[in-house]
């Protein structure tokens, strides 16, 4: 299984840490500190995670024909129409008929289940080409002037055709994914929550929720490499979730890795969920080598962890 | 791959007809001889789709040990929370570390996406018991003044157990599964919606969605019984998705079955969304007998589409 293009897509409109000084009393100092943010991307009154799935797989379309995808799957936790998911949205702009075409949410943790999905629809051999997207309007849900975590979130969306077979050169092989709920352990299940109909996007625990993050990301990336016989020195790049850059460094930091080594958007994107991960992948994807080897691992809310180990052969 | 065990859970409070004649001016006669409902079952202020989901595991573990679940599978269009969803709730209620953990939603067809995405992960090899759940609180997003739709909804949850191995001589064998969307066709992307910040739940184009769900479950009925070397005469329960009694009335005049093969609790628990069809498969488990061919047929906004072959063999 291959990943052979992507794109994606973010709102034109950026905020900057002033925009909440002016609203909480946060200072850039303060958020950059803490989060390594100093700006993010925010969709206008028009946009949602359907018109922006649809952007994104736009911008897929002029790098590659989209009429035999045969399956269509969207991860969301930002749902702007919990019926009509960015998936059926994309299904109607494509036009594409009798192909599975599902929603879901596994909260930041969505690109990889979303990824094992396909994985295992190639495996029964129902499909052969999977559009997976990943679009997140956190604006819609986000407590703004929360100090905790209003200036958090950001908004954006990507598009990824997963093959079965390989298609160029290019393609990223998938070696391997492993996907996992972590709703058991610690404060799983309040950590971090959105309620739509109870104060939408909350964070309580933001502790539990970093301690946790550093603890998967770095235990599932070192197993993943070494269950397909690898090691940390043979990793090129690792694409974390972008939640935080602290994290992020914190993850590098105990697997003894530079932090270049990371791919981060956070810094200008802010947290953009399920999206992040996959961002991340597709703005460098002309930068990866014959022989590169790349882990996406992630950790979100309910909880939930996964890893993807990735090789450009 | 079969179903083993189901257990559903439905809310004690009952709404009558008589409610919707207090709030909106709809007669008890106009509503049965529209909709064939009498009743629906509402959650109380505690309940939700978490709650609701948990409920259901508890009572199917009242039938079977569920330690050797190793994935978990939660459909709905009336999330909660949409970071941690009622498969996450299942999770941790359950203690089980280490497993797949995914929400979805394709709107009423849910439960046979979930379905799919198990046989895929079957076929993959990583698990071998999947919990499956479907949880719809209805009421957490209605608009239950509403005179198109207000009085058609209905709360409650239902849980399965899928197998890669057959557990017993009363296992459903899973036969054939198809899943589509139809956001393509008509209205798709617009004749229903939960939009939770816009309105919540609407159906604006009730005409177009009845249309089209009398036109895809018979269709596919037939199609999945042919592609399966089977007849329509074989046929010993069709378990419709449960929207509207004229629906499942015009699917069975359509395909020429007479109506008592229909498995149908829409009248007294009203749509209970994608739970709907799982919950009726559940109410009449210990009917099914040696040589049963069923057949469960779901439409659903977005729109969405699917049918599964089960025999008791």
């Amino acid at each position: 299984m291959f990943i052979h293009k992507t794109a994606h897509y973010l709102p034109s409109r950026r905020i900057d840490n002033a925009h909440f000084e002016a609203i909480n009393g946060l200072t850039s100092d303060w958020i950059i500190e803490r989060t390594g943010m100093y700006e993010r991307r925010r969709s206008t009154e028009d946009e949602n995670t359907n018109t922006m799935a649809i952007e994104a797989t736009k911008l897929l379309q002029e790098k590659v024909d989209l009429s035999e995808v045969d399956m269509i799957v969207a991860g969301s936790y930002t749902f702007f129409d919990m019926i009509v998911t960015p998936a059926h949205a994309v299904q109607r702009y494509l036009q594409l008929a009798n192909i599975p075409v599902i929603g879901i949410t596994t909260a930041c943790s969505s690109f990889l289940n979303a990824a094992e999905i396909v994985q295992g629809y190639f495996a029964i051999g129902k499909v052969s080409k999977a559009l997976v997207i990943l679009s997140e309007q956190n604006s819609l849900y986000h407590n703004e002037a929360d100090p905790k975590a209003g200036h958090l979130w950001g908004d954006g969306a990507v598009a990824l055709l997963f093959t079965k077979e390989r298609q160029s050169d290019k393609d990223l092989t998938v070696v391997d994914i492993t996907t996992s709920g972590a709703a058991h352990v610690s404060k799983g299940t309040e950590g971090v929550m959105l309620r739509p109909r109870h104060g939408g996007i909350g964070m309580p625990h933001g502790k539990d929720v970093f301690i946790n993050a550093c603890n998967y990301m770095s235990t599932q990336t070192k197993s993943i490499l070494e269950r397909n016989d690898k090691s940390l020195d043979d990793l090129t790049y690792l694409v974390p979730h972008q939640a935080n850059l602290r994290i992020s460094k914190n993850v590098m930091q105990t697997l003894g890795l530079p932090e270049d080594k990371a791919l981060s958007n956070v810094q200008y994107l802010g947290n953009t969920g399920s999206a992040g991960s996959g961002i991340a992948l597709s703005e460098h994807w002309e930068e990866y080598k014959q022989g590169d080897v790349l882990v996406v691992v992630v950790f979100g809310g309910g909880y939930s962890y996964g890893a993807m180990l990735l090789t450009l052969d």
